[in-house]
Order: structure tokens, then sequence, then C-alpha cells
């Protein structure tokens, strides 16, 4: 090629995912999709691209300053923000041929303008999954299970599902005669945890009009520990007689039953009522996701004061109501699966392995690469991995390939086992080296890779 | 919500995948995953949104009309339109540190502002794979093996791998005295098989610049028929003391040979001469791949008359020449995923399913939510998906709900089991049902899936 260079970079706030990372936020991926799929949530795909129109909803303010929006031909368009408006607008146009209750999946990147940060990136995947079409409290008991046992099969370590009820939060404020602050209210108590209580109560009285005292009240009761029957007993005592507040009571006494009746361990779900969740649409049932102390940076005792919650949710009485009549309640919950995964890159803890095959075939002999490639594809026809290196260069440089990026296992043959019929097997890691008959080569293998 | 509707829709070219099709594409998806990785290739990822200039390159004319390309700030940004140019920008970056030979895959959409087509859309989905940072003959002959390899496990019929070298057919056109116009002649000898041999003929002469004698010599060659012994032979005859023509050969011949070594099938594999290629950049080997006859509009015979290539590649001398002096030599080819399963769609093999879960437990006593969920986690834990119905209506249209979207067993309980310690399971295929103790579930659920 003739003529100057062009700079090879990404945009700002952009990345690169190389293998090393790559593999970690597949198998995350892979992981997901199978415990979705087994709870019988079925996936969908939506285009990245949609109307404006569609995204920006009604509102537009801070969501609009952070769309990419622009002019495509005479067609105002934008990339999605999120995966729940377009699961909205599927859902507008194909519930009723779908029918419902409807339980889907989704998985995909989304992109905001935001300022980058450390960790926070413009282009993100989420994992969201849904039920629509039922106001059942059995669907919400059923997204607990699904994040319980999301977290316990991405094995990232311990880790704590906060559970909160928007009809107790409203119940309060009922019963504190805040009820008309209560969207203020809210979205200053979901600060809760990233500044502290002092900050949050003068924000209260500040930001959401009301007095210092009422703030002090709310506080006090978010703050309540205990085991979950003891807040649970304190709530009905207290607030029992309100009738807002008395459903959400008896929904999460049912959704803690039914939870550990299931087989969850009691301290795997505990009720918070410190988490409120900013979003306006949630009307019940809400769900924050924290890592506890196994991480480097995490502060055991406060998980919420370390990271953000990794999967959160809740319940809204209708999904689609800008595109359609038909009332769509439901409840679900969204993976934020990048910054899970930036979380386990920062706390070192991903694996430097940057072939996803564990065995590296040596190519000894160029005129032996259709033998390479046999014995390559009876190892990869039972599940092994198994790659053939390019070029018949030095022995010693083909090692150091397969050292650097985390080969497990090394075949080696030359003349001599070609005419013996046989392959040496090297351990890459006690370089242990055995040689044996085609045969047994999967045998052999696979002892070396236990 | 208060106000008009916004009327939900897509973007022209753009379409949702609903469950019964995303089920089938993240098979595909999942499958050529898998073979990838089985053969060491590890996967990257790049941005969806990249500067402009970077996808642009040089060239800019049509490419660049198809590009989605707006101003965000004072960034001129675009889509990018194909996997190959972000991955020649992301090795140019990255390959100091990753290293050589280096392979990877990629898979994810990519967009492009065609004309929408039946079957064709504005944002799809390719998969591509490529080895870079050698010139040996190994990795040309390792795609085809990947090719093969994948084309097999998606289980979509019958196939065959059409090979050419891009070195026989300028030597060819150098033997031919036409050289010169090479560009021209394999532009259009690429769409033979999509217009008839005189079309092609009549274009060479108006476009490319040769003679119609010349045409009807370069059209005589390109459909050879034989074995590939046959044409091989014929070709080394012919032209063999051509020097690019004889590399060409002498590659063909190994690649022919080491895949027949590797357990390849020989009709799996044809050499065909007509195989061109449009784009300029493939220097040596290329692949096209096609679907053959068990596809209600193929055309046995001459499967290129029916469908294009579903997977197609080639090797080139340098991948990332405008973004860094480094030579990076490679070869590879990308699955056209879309195209694929628009095929598979159109000709109505794909399963009516629209539940990842194959086992439906019905809720017939609502207050043992936690009880059907206890039992779902037994059979998720063994790798069986079940879904537990979210309200407790009559059974008959739980049941309805199963039928329409491909449950294929029921589980059922009521007071008088939970009494007995027994669920019964029924086929819902065969209406067979069976009471069987807790302990018996797994095997009661297994066999009737069966």
């Amino acid at each position: 090629m003739s003529g100057p260079l062009i700079t090879p970079r990404t945009l700002q706030g952009f990345r690169d995912y190389p293998p090393a990372l790559m593999m970690p936020r597949e198998r995350l991926l892979e992981t997901a999709r199978r415990v979705y799929r087994s709870y019988g949530f079925a996936p969908i795909d939506t285009p990245a691209l949609e109307y404006a129109e569609i995204l920006c909803g009604k509102g537009g303010d801070e969501t609009d300053k952070q769309m990419y929006r622009f002019l495509h031909g005479k067609h105002d368009v934008a990339l999605r923000f999120d995966l729940t408006i377009p699961f909205a607008r599927f859902a507008a146009m194909h519930v009723g041929e779908l029918g419902t209750p409807f339980k889907r999946y989704a998985m995909g990147p989304v992109w905001r303008g935001e300022r980058p940060q450390a960790g926070r990136y413009r282009e993100f995947w989420q994992c969201d999954f849904d039920t629509i079409g039922t106001t059942s409290n059995a669907a919400d008991i059923e997204v607990a299970l699904v994040i319980h046992d999301l977290m316990t099969a991405l094995e990232v370590g311990d880790f704590q599902i906060r559970v909160n009820n928007r009809l107790v939060l409203n119940g309060l404020l009922e019963e504190f005669g805040i009820a008309a602050h209560s969207t203020g209210v809210l979205r200053c108590l979901d600060k809760l945890g990233k500044v502290n209580a002092d900050e949050v109560a003068t924000e209260m009285v500040q930001k959401a009009g009301i007095t210092s005292d009422q703030a002090r009240q709310v506080l006090a009761l978010a703050s309540l520990e205990g085991s979950n029957a003891d807040i649970l007993n304190r709530l009905s005592q207290d607030f029992g007689t309100n009738a807002k507040a008395a459903e959400g009571i008896g929904k999460l006494r049912e959704l803690l039953a039914a939870t550990r009746t299931a087989g969850i361990r009691e301290d795997a779900i505990r009720l918070d009522l410190s988490i409120a969740r900013g979003l306006d649409y949630y009307t019940g049932t809400i769900y924050e996701t924290f890592l506890l102390g196994s991480h480097p940076t995490a502060d055991g005792e406060k998980p919420r004061a370390s990271y953000g919650s990794v999967c959160s949710g809740g319940r809204y009485d209708n999904l689609a109501g800008l595109y359609t009549k038909q009332t769509l309640p439901g409840v679900g919950a969204s993976l934020g699966l990048d910054r899970l995964l930036g979380i386990l890159e920062a706390s070192k803890v991903l694996p430097k392995v940057s072939t996803p095959a564990p065995v590296l075939i040596v190519q000894f002999l160029g005129e032996r690469v259709g033998d390479y490639q046999r014995l390559a594809r009876v190892l990869r026809a039972v599940g092994i991995g198994a790659e053939v290196y390019p070029d018949p260069v030095k022995i010693g440089k083909q090692l150091q390939y397969a050292s650097d990026r985390g080969f497990r296992v090394a075949v080696v043959a030359g003349s001599a086992e070609f005419e013996r019929g046989e392959w040496k097997v090297k351990n890459l890691a006690s370089r242990e080296e055995k040689a044996v008959p085609e045969s047994g080569i999967v045998e052999a293998v696979r002892a070396a890779l236990l």
C-alpha cells in the first residue's frame, strides 16, 4: 500500500476486547444464556438502530443527550441505549401473536454517549430477562431465583441479592405524610451506599422538599438491620395497617418463604429497605445484587460501598404504554455484563489464557500437515480443542508460543514417531512427556489435561 | 400513560428476531463458536462504532455510500460494515503485544445502508475467522477444514466447498496475455453462476476490455469439470510452465491431499476454476461454500444458481497496510450467519418451537410455588430446562400454552400428589401420563423426553 498511514485508534469511551478479556466475557454470556434458558426464558433480538422517536418516548431530557442520534437520509434514528425500550416496542408489535405470559431474554450492546470514566464505557453489553403479561407474585419469586442461580453459575464469588418492594416504600412514605414527595425521596434514597446517610438526608431536604425530621425517619427505617423475619415483623407491627405497606409486606414474605422452600439459603436473599432503584417505572418488588468481600477493593461488611449492583430489576405495571393500549405488567432484571467483567478485570482474578484450545500440536514436519490435522480432528471429535501450529519452525519457538498463550498440552511427532505410529504427549506445566500409540491419544491427552 | 401512542415499528431493512427465529440463530452461533474454538481461534470483539476515517480507508466510493456515518460532537464516526476492517485496525494496534501467528474469530452485527431486498437486511451478523502472521499453506489447509467441520456441525444439509487459487487464475491470465486486465476479468468471472456464461463473456469484453476469443478461453477453463485430480493434471499439463500457475497448482494439490489425509471425503472440497471472489485483496487460496440440493429452491446440479456462497474467504498478502508498516499476511473466511438463517427460514426447515425449556411445571396450587420451583431446580441441576407457569389458572389453559410453544413434557401436582409425595409426568406428544415419587422425577422426565 502507498500513501501515509491512518493512525489506528478507537473512539474515546470505546474499547477492544482481546482474547484474554473476551474469553471470560463469552463465558459469562454463555452462562447467562444457559441459566435464562433453563427457566424457559426465550431469546429475542431487536435492531441496534431504531427511530429516535421510539427510543426517546416522551421524556428526552437526560436520556436524549446520551443517545447516539443522527439523520440517515430523512430518518431521525438512534442507537439503543438500553434493551428495555426496544423490548417494549417489540412487545407492542408482537405480543398479540406471541401470547402471554411471555418470557424473554435479550443480550447485546447498548450505547450511551456519557462522559467515559474508569470502568465505564460508551458501548457495553446488557443481559436482560423479563416475564410480561402477568401480575402474579410467582414471577417475582422466579426473578429472585434466576438471579441467584445466575450469580452462582457465573462463579464470581459470594454475592447477596437485596430485595425490597415499592409498595412498602410508598406505604411508609404515606404514613410519614410525604407520599407526594415519593419520586424525589426514592431517588435520594437510591444514592445511599454511594454517598453517606448525612448527605442523603441533606439532599432529601433540599431536593425532595421534606423536613429533616422526615428524612431522618426514612433513613432510620432504611438502615433497619436484622434477619428477614425480624424486619418483616417490625414492618408488620409498625405499618401493617397501611394497605400498600401490608400488600408489599405480604408479597415480600411470600417471596422470601418460597425461595427458601425452593432451596435457597436465607443469607443469599436479604430484605433491605434501603434498596429503592432510581427509576420511576418500578411499582412492586425491586432487586439489586452485590458482590461480597472476595474482591480486593470490596469492603466485606458494606458491599454497596465498593461496587454498584451487578444485576438489578423490578416489577412494573405496564411495559409498553407508549406504543400500545394493551396493558403489559411484568417483572425482570438486567445483568450488567461489562460492569461485572470490569470488576473481575480490576480484581485481577481473570486467568491469563488467550487460547480457547488446550492442546497445541507441534508442526515438526511440514509435509505431515494432513496427519497433524487428522490427529487434531480425533481430539476435536471428543470435545478437546486442538490447534496445529501453522509453520514448521523450531520446536522451541512453537513451545514458547504454547506457553505464552496458556496451552496446557503439546503433542509432537517426527519421523521416528511416525514410523512407530506414536505421538509424544507433553504436559506443559509438569513437563512430563509420554509416548503413546495413536489408539491411546485421547486417553493420554485427557490424563495430561486433568 | 397519557397522550397519543407512538406507532411501534422498525426501520426499513431492519427486523426483530422472535424466539422461533432467534433460537436457531443462537444454535448456529454457538456451533460456529464451538468449531472455531476447537481449532484454537480465540474470540475478540471490536466496537460497533469507529472513526469514519478508519472504516473508509482510502477508497470510499461504493463502500462509503453504504455506511451509517454521522457526526458525534466533532467526530466523524460510522457503524462498521464488515468485521475485516475493524480486525485490520485491531491487528495494527495490538499484534505487537499479542504476537504472531494470531488466530482470531469475531461474531457480531454489521450495518450497510443498501437497498433492502428479500432476505437481505441492513443489519446482519457475520462470523469471521482468520490466521494472520503466516504465509504457510498449512493455514490455508486449516481454513478448508474449519469450513468443512463448521458446515457439518451446523447440520444444514449437504454442502460443497469450492476452492481455487488466485495465483492459478493470474497465471492463466498471463498465459492468455490479459494479465493487465485481471481485476476486471476476475470481477466478471465472479458473477458466473448468478448470470449465464454468455452474459459474463459479453461483460468481459465490454467492461474488462478483452477480446471475445480471450473471454471464451477464460470461460472454457472456468467451466472445466472432472475430479480434483483431473483438473489439477490438466492444469499442470497446459500451464505448468507458468511460475504463478505452477505455485498455485502446487498449493491446491497440497491442500486437497492434506484435507484427504485429515479425513475429509473428496467430494466435500472441490477445485472450481470459476471461483474468483470479487475482492481485490485476495492473493492466494480462495473459498466459497454452497448448500446442495436438500433445500426446496435449490437446483441439485448447480448449487451456485440457487443461493450464493454461505461461507467465503481467502488468502491475502497484507491485512493492515492502511494502518501499520508491519506486513501481516493471512487467510480466513466468513460465515454469513443471517444469510444462512434466511435460507433455512425460506426453506421452512426450522422447528416451530419457541421455548428453550422442554418441561412445563403446571402451577396447580398458587401457595405451592416454592415447591414447584424446588422441583424445577432439581431438573435444571441436571441440565433439563423447566419453566413454572406463573399463574394458577385452569390446567387446560396452561397445557394449551405448553402445546403452542413446543414444550414436550408437563409436570403436574395437586393436593393429592403433594400428600403422596408424587408428581405426574405427562408426555405432551403421546399424552401418556405417569405418577412418580419425587426421587424418580429426573428419570421419568428423561424417559418422557426421549
